[in-house]
């Protein structure tokens, strides 16, 4: 076959897919086109070109060199969209440190990505100042400051940001290579262990700018990201590139906004005053701003939201549709750049009422371009089609980190059988939208029958009295495994709530058909709090080290 | 930077972009979605993939190896959609054959490529017989036919299309290969020498289907294309792959309609009945279905057409508009897969008068993303910017072809200094869209100044009496080069008309600043008809040799 590939003459370019090739038409096509920070900064896109040129000397002067490392502990801001195009232009890796880990966290995910340089948000000195001494591998920091002034610190800094841009020029050759490069790394918390980094390459962030959009882009109606919109991020910079849509913004020459740290009441004045039509965010941000009262100021008729991190509730759609958001659910995570579904909903769709509408809108989605998703039982066979029928999320993609960084065991788990394990279970209907059911880990398999947490402890939380839920699988041993619920009682409701209580509840959704008579949770324990990981989700490790 | 290269687990799928990857989301997100052909079949994407696996093996049993060409010589049909599916697919390279060009051309190409499998729809016949017995690559013949019939010919054809795949399964394990691959080749005519072979990559296909639609979908309004949209080709499936159209809206799942050989009525009536509201054609298409009468009953207003192959001129626009067709201009060529630049209108231009509009209409358009367009002088160096100032359209991007197939000279003449000689001479506005003003070969070089051959052209051809007009360069001692208008009269007005009222007519738009004074032709000849190329462009070699 060897000879089947095309040939190329000698002088003919082969086009490498770098991500400096997204700045060809925005340059061409929108150069007066404004990228806005808070109320503090707004330039055009040939300004963002110079600062990236500007950026990357500074850089390669601070002895940053192709390999290296560079990580930024930032908001979001304009200075970090810089970087998402400077680092990795120069070759060097782009890691975005996600300033939610706890010190010691950070400390490791520094250490393990062997940063060369820090370039670090002042809000964030009081964390490396917590680190100092242990950090090995960083050579140089930079001080990220809207001010400017060197604030009081006992760290070593060596620059400010806007300081080494002014000293250096605009124009930068940037050199082509090997568009299998790593351009980013970052890192993802499970339940379990440290911290496990992804990464991506220039290769795959090109194409998951192409086939994000091309999803995005398409629908009829509802949903659709064009040259007119306005782009907002508020899921971070540094989770997943933001979704990996500053790429894709800055490829499509619209408008961006980046507003800092999340704060509701900046967030809802930009949307106005920037008027900010797309947008994505996990269920709890879009909850924060619903509940802010400043919202009833804001008209967010035009405003286009995709929910994912975490599944969205019915409740939350509907509160959100009906402040006029075109709110819909996407699916991804970490290890898959991350796009890889998108619930938009097609023109007849759009015509059921509200209830059918958030149906849809929750659910996880169609797969875009290129993404091969397959549901396999535990023996990596397909599971037959059909609601009900669920098995856990495999995918193939262009753009899927291709292991864990130095950690060969994990990567083998990850990619068992040649295909990426989400650990997601999941079911699809007739029209191929995906509903995510369980976490595979989370699964309580009890006689042969796999009962949903997830499920259960919605339908828990449903009772009037219940604050939080949280249901794990008890070791059993006449069906492996039985539900344990524990529970969080409403304030002043504790009296109300008994064990016997949620039974009833429960068994009410058997009678109804909505889930298996197995669901019904042998022991229901109240509980103080319900423990959580650093980013928020619940903790199942912890809760069966407890509990079990 | 070797080890700065992604590390790939052993378990990871090292994703390759390959063509077979385009039928992924279709077939989830739409399987029930309609292909038409003419009034005769209408079929589901479901049973697209289950013929494009049976013809898969259809091919394999007539001896088809990977690296072995196939090809095909139809009108627009199914069954060339499945082609291009299917031919590729298998690892072998689908040669789309030219049936405009000469038998003896066509010959040529069959033999040049070196093909295995000649797919021959009944009605060329005909051109096979006048070449048999010299026709040495080619293994076995296929017969394309609606009726099913075997026709009377002197041709050995080894198997009728629809009964071979009526033998064999659907079920075809389609492998991974190299993504550099062959997967098309196809003949380009110049108006000097023999045919030139171009060939694309399963990877060049793919980037090629994901940039043109992230410029087509992403439009605020004007000329976007979408997943409730109805396709239609009406630039030949053997014209550079249909402009890559059929692959993208495969890709998009949309409903896609083939009308065989363009006849006015067909087409007209297709469209009506199917809802097409979308196409691409060359201005000669559209002038004809304009100008046929039964074009009054058929509502054109949802109809979307990229006009490209030459250059559209504003009457043809208007008269367009003018049946409410949202028409505009694309360009490309066949080296370039086609798809280089588009001229959409933002909403501001929708605004403009009729007359605004089509001039923008008519501009040669914006880069797609991933494109990179410079325009140079004869030393490779970039012309300033703006209006008036002309310099050859060179580019790169990733779906350009590497090479004339086995001719290393025209090759690197194509690919001198590393970047694609479009041969197109054009100046940029300050909105970044191209406006062609002449093919490299057929400016007049006078004195210094380039004069556009097209330009002028355009301005002899507004004369009233004139009904055909071509320019080319005369050499004179003291310029280097003058014009010499060849002139054909409207049927009746060859009185009215002589050197001195073409001259006349020419100084008005001298007078008005519109071309230089150099413009003004030295010498008009009065000719009964204008020399063309096969494919109907107008043979400037020809009347060199004829006039000069």
């Amino acid at each position: 076959m060897e000879d089947s590939l095309v040939q190329r003459t000698a002088s003919a370019y082969a086009y490498p897919l770098l991500i400096k090739n997204l700045l060809f038409s925005p340059l061409v096509n929108n150069p007066e086109q404004q990228i806005v920070y808070r109320d503090r900064i707004r330039y055009d896109y040939r300004t963002l070109r110079q600062r990236i040129g500007q950026l990357a000397h500074a850089l390669r002067r601070l002895g940053v060199k192709p390999g290296d490392t560079v990580a930024v502990m930032d908001w979001d801001s304009h200075r970090y969209l810089e970087c998402f195009f400077a680092v990795p232009m120069i070759g060097a890796v782009l890691h975005t440190v996600n300033i939610r880990l706890s010190p010691e966290q950070i400390l490791y995910t520094i250490d393990h990505a062997e940063d060369d340089v820090l370039l670090v948000n002042e809000e964030f000195l009081p964390v490396l100042e917590q680190i100092k001494g242990r950090i090995d591998t960083v050579k140089k920091y930079v001080l990220l400051s809207d001010s400017g002034n060197m604030p009081q610190t006992t760290l070593e800094i060596d620059a400010e940001y806007e300081a080494l841009l002014d000293r250096c020029p605009a124009e930068y050759e940037f050199p082509d290579f090997d568009e299998n490069t790593r351009a980013t790394t970052f890192y993802t918390t499970g339940t379990t262990g440290m911290p496990k980094g992804v990464y991506f390459s220039h290769r795959q962030l090109v194409l998951h700018s192409l086939g994000t959009l091309s999803a995005m882009a398409t629908p009829q109606t509802q949903g659709r990201l064009h040259q007119g919109d306005v782009y907002m991020p508020i899921t971070p910079m540094f989770h997943v590139h933001a979704w990996g849509f500053p790429y894709i913004a800055t490829m499509l020459g619209i408008k961006q906004v980046y507003p800092g740290r999340y704060a509701p009441d900046t967030l809802l004045e930009l949307i106005a005053r920037e008027k900010v039509s797309f947008s994505h965010c996990v269920p709890t941000i879009m909850h924060m701003l619903l509940a802010h009262p400043g919202i009833d100021g804001v008209d967010l008729s035009g405003w286009k939201v995709i929910i994912g991190g975490a599944a969205m509730s019915k409740a939350l759609c509907k509160a959100a549709l009906g402040r006029g958001i075109d709110i819909f659910s996407g699916y991804g995570m970490s290890e898959t750049c991350p796009v890889l579904t998108l619930a938009h909903l097609s023109p007849e769709m759009l015509e059921g009422d509200e209830d059918a509408q958030a149906e849809i809108r929750c659910r996880t989605g169609r797969p875009l371009p290129l993404v091969e998703v397959l549901l396999v039982d535990e023996k990596m066979s397909p599971v037959p089609a059909g609601e009900g029928s669920g098995g856990e999320i495999v995918v193939r993609s262009p753009w899927l980190t291709q292991g864990y960084l130095k950690d060969v065991k994990n990567s083998e788990t990850l990619w068992h059988g040649g295909y990426l394990h989400t650990g997601d279970v999941a079911c699809a209907d007739e029209r191929g939208y995906l509903k995510i059911t369980d976490r595979i880990k989370d699964v309580i398999k009890t006689g042969g029958e796999w009962i949903s947490s997830l499920e259960l402890e919605d339908i828990i939380a449903r009772h009037p009295a219940v604050a939080e839920v949280a249901v794990i699988g008890m070791p059993d041993e006449k069906w492996g495994e039985r539900p344990l619920a524990l529970v969080v009682a409403r304030p002043g409701q504790s009296a109300a709530l008994d064990e016997e209580a949620i039974r009833t509840h429960v068994q009410g959704y058997v009678d109804k058909g909505v889930v298996s008579r197995w669901s019904v949770p042998d022991r229901v324990r109240f509980v103080e709090a319900i423990d959580k990981t650093s980013v928020g989700k619940i903790n199942k490790v912890a809760l069966r080290d407890k509990y079990l």
